[in-house]
């Protein structure tokens, strides 16, 4: 099994107003995801519903014990394929999840909705990390 | 160890003009809920930014590799702490993180940023919960 997952809701409208009988925008990103070529040690599967339905498409790039996890929103299936691939390729490159600023896709930066630790392995009461992005 | 944390963004300002000497609401909150009668099997840490920032103060409520993470925001450190403190420990009574919607505090309810489903441990392609909630 890959170390990092890209987790992508399928259940994501992009507030469109959709024909209920027709794909909504989220399950059209995991199939086109699933169509890419992935980067090395990523996989990717499908949930309904992250609970960022004003936020949507949605993702999160998450992966081992030691990195911290991203929630990305406001993705488009249609545009933001490529970006993700390359996003997620210079995170599975990092043992922490910690990419540099500059080599985040834009998308990257300016579509996090949330960021998450990894799990404390010492004391509960010892940050994981001093960084600030 | 306690099996769940509660994460705590320290530097979240709330989107209050805070004296730059005082401690701002994160800090606040995170002493608050360190000086608390915390829920058994729960620990409280805080970390330096959830890059929720529009959307402080904001906390992580995590466990395990069996439990869906939630991350919520909008937060008071002055009025939410008892209802957090509710939240968490209906979330540790559980073994996958999914707390019935009725029992859910009600800024849980309304304040939720987004949720990530645990690490995948069967294939990659198989959702690891069909709720939408």
């Amino acid at each position: 099994m890959a170390e990092v997952t890209l987790t992508i809701c399928t259940t994501c409208r992009r507030g469109e107003v959709t024909d209920p009988e027709a794909p909504r925008p989220g399950a059209r990103m995991l199939a086109a995801l699933q169509d890419a070529d992935l980067p090395e040690g990523v996989a990717v599967r499908g949930v309904e519903c992250l609970s960022a339905c004003t936020r949507g498409c949605s993702i999160v790039l998450s992966g081992g014990d030691a990195r911290w996890s991203y929630i990305y929103g406001d993705l488009d299936p249609d545009e933001h394929v490529p970006d993700i691939l390359t996003g997620a390729a210079a995170y599975a490159a990092t043992t922490d999840g910690l990419v540099p600023w500059r080599e985040r896709p834009v998308v990257f930066r300016k579509q996090s909705i949330a960021r998450i630790p990894p799990a404390p392995v010492a004391a509960p009461s010892t940050p994981p990390s001093l960084s600030k992005d």
